[in-house]
């Protein structure tokens, strides 16, 4: 087993801590430990250990496990996880997440010492929320019961706060996930050995990466250059701003770089690039779901007549076109339904149904001039019902090269729409705004691949 | 009583439709008839009648009334919606909201007649909802049960649709309403009377506005001036890109004119402009509830390192800047909170509770350096706990000229914190991104005040 492997899919593990250690300022504590403890007891699949230094329960020492663990887990303040690091790597422990911070150089250098002595692969340290793997349930995560759905997009954090955010977004969601790592300061394993392992996961369709710097760059955008060619990768950057990099070096103690040279990186690796944690979830989402957009024609259907509108500018915002139906497809939905002017974008009226949705989203997604199609449903002052959205999911199904998102405009409505088709393969967004941007990383994808 | 000020204040008011007719393509239905009726009925504090045209119920004949009421609400097909008009009119009735839409040219100048004739008032036709007054609870939408919490911003939407999903928006978040207009057509009441209206109503703070165009530009760009010497005005304009442009134009029957005219009057006049339904929902709240930012110095409190670093990001690219602490402020929290780096944005650190927060936050609002603080709270991978954001109003409430924003991150985070928080004077977001948009809202009106 590759070493990086072991630290996804070990065949066992332990998990180090102290029921007795609390850290004044820093996360090592009792509750830590015993929080991580619960999870992996409840929700892992395989053989896990564990060792409390202080002998008030599990095990003592290492040496009295009844088998060589693959990974270890190590949740002790510093100097502690450095002298417990050093001791798995010796016994033959694959790899290690170390979780807690606030590791001074000698310490630093010490774990990386362990490395090159030992060939322990070495997550962290610093990774506050270490891995989560739903194939097998491996959950390293702190907050009980947190677990996301299986799903196909794997996410990789620098930060444990803005991991923490994603895993929570993702659970709240119903956001299918393969896998999470925290890859925290990043001293050995890092995003090029996370990419390379994401690229051959056969759970993963989708890699989205939080990172605030690069430490080896040229490999990072070569090994993407090639995942990008089955796989699409997205990348949320932190630190953008002069003042913003000078504080995430601090932060993660990473060399962060000028905006401009990560933009022109990412272009070339093929990388899609994002705003922020929603529009990262979002993109993900959809290119999870859905397949690439194979040109620039969007059709938008809609029972709502400004919402409708404000979808046509998010969509000409976002660099795509809203598609010119064909005189045979406007005809046959004028003739189907009188009133109904058939103008993309096509405003179906208020009063549509089931019916008239997967009519004209049959009608629209057949003509050849469009590429994908945006849908609109608003509960909300018309007479569409949550159990109509249901015929969205069936018309699309039909057409397999043409995307199809779905906006239940606004608050209540989209919980509503979520409830009917949150696991469906309809992506779903509250805002037409939301939905194009979607459409666009879809398209992106398609244009990259195109271009290889 | 001014004849605008009675589609908002009416003394009493007649529903107007019919419990047989159904438009086969149109709102009329005898659904929508009895919704409308239910809502008055439920929550209008004083007299409503009730008039089916078939007299299944309520009354047959205005004339029968026992008074001339202050407002008619008419909930039939376009013609007989006319014909009702035009009784109102002559018995005195001063306003007329046009629920339906679907009207031929002829109909439309039938209307403007008795506009002319009679000096009554009216609202649409096509205006889908309505209104709503939370002071009086006139709710004229066809929503069972919809009715937002009583508040200070006001909602004018040209389109039902982007206005019932406004509507959706504010009762799923709790956001306080004072009025909500759903102007459609926009015939007779336009933009220029709500705005006159609105500008002078008390309950009123926050003014915002949906256009797809406008009819009287330059009147519109003068009340606009005027007003936002008291009270903002926000604007989201639908139909900005040459296509869609051209379709709203078709949906709401107005000239939409080149977007760039529209920027350049939306500036003259004051107006901030946003860019889709959260942004104003976003920005509308922070106005509500915080005083505008004197300054573009924003201090970063923070309980984890990545989002703290994503809202530096996002600060910087708002057009604001990272204040810079003074020593003493910086020696006062680094001396308190060996461990924390009080340099802006400040990680006070995982562990930090409502303690840490209360204590850090008092001191950067207390720096004269500092305008405005954007708040990061974090539960999961963090001590914190719910209970620990009720810190956050108490300290900020001392200091009235610094507006204070608040960040759950992420899905559930978000949900928690807003059931401690929601009702609170501090606007939440579930993103960085979010509330930096906001504090930039909160300093352009601070700006444009001091031009004036």
């Amino acid at each position: 087993m590759n070493n990086v492997k072991a630290i996804f899919e070990p065949q066992s593990i332990v998990l180090i801590g102290s029921s007795r250690i609390r850290e004044k300022v820093g996360m090592a504590s009792p509750q830590l430990f015993g929080n991580v403890t619960y999870n992996v007891k409840r929700f892992f699949k395989k053989k896990a250990y564990v060792l409390d230094v202080d002998g008030y329960g599990g095990y003592k020492d290492l040496k009295r496990l009844p088998e060589i663990p693959d990974l270890a887990v190590v949740m002790l303040p510093p100097e502690l996880s450095v002298t417990q690091a050093e001791k798995c790597a010796r016994l033959g422990v694959k790899a290690l997440v170390m979780i807690t911070g606030g590791y001074k150089e000698h310490q630093r250098a010490n774990l990386l010492k362990i490395r090159e002595t030992y060939g322990t692969r070495i997550l962290g340290p610093n990774t506050i929320m270490g891995v989560v793997n739903t194939a097998n349930g491996l959950n390293t995560t702190f907050e009980i019961d947190l677990m996301p759905e299986k799903g196909n997009i794997a996410v990789v954090s620098q930060s444990g706060g803005v991991g923490a955010c994603l895993l929570d977004w993702a659970c709240f969601y119903d956001v299918g996930i393969s896998k999470f790592a925290f890859v925290g300061d990043k001293i050995d394993v890092n995003d090029v050995d996370l990419l390379r392992y994401l690229g051959k996961d056969r759970q993963t369709r989708v890699i989205c990466l939080y990172m605030e710097g690069v430490k080896n760059g040229r490999e990072f955008i070569e090994v993407a250059r090639e995942i990008v060619k089955k796989k699409p990768i997205l990348v949320l950057k932190g630190g953008i701003t002069h003042e913003s990099a000078k504080r995430a070096k601090s932060h993660t103690a990473s060399i962060a770089g000028s905006d401009q040279v990560f933009d022109a990186a990412f272009r070339k690796a093929g990388i899609i690039r994002v705003e922020n944690v929603e529009e990262l979830m979002d993109m993900a989402i959809a290119l999870s779901k859905q397949p690439p957009m194979l040109g620039d024609n969007v059709a938008i259907v809609s029972n709502v007549g400004g919402p409708a509108i404000m979808a046509a500018d998010a969509v000409e915002r976002n660099g795509l076109r809203l598609a010119r139906l064909s005189e045979k497809t406007k005809e046959e939905i004028e003739t189907l339904y009188p009133g109904v002017d058939a103008t993309n974008p096509i405003d179906i009226i208020a009063d549509a149904k089931a019916g008239r949705y997967r009519k004209v989203l049959e009608l629209v997604l057949a003509d050849k001039n469009v590429n994908g199609a945006l849908i609109i449903n608003m509960l909300k002052s018309t007479f569409f019902e949550p159990k109509d959205a249901k015929a969205i999911p069936r018309i699309a199904s039909k057409y397999r090269n043409k995307p199809v998102v779905d906006v239940p405009v606004g608050g209540e409505d989209f919980e509503k729409i979520h409830g009917v088709l949150g696991r469906s393969r309809i992506p779903l967004y509250n805002l037409p705004e939301k939905a194009a941007k979607a459409l666009r990383a879809l398209r992106a994808y398609s244009v990259m691949r195109e271009r290889r």
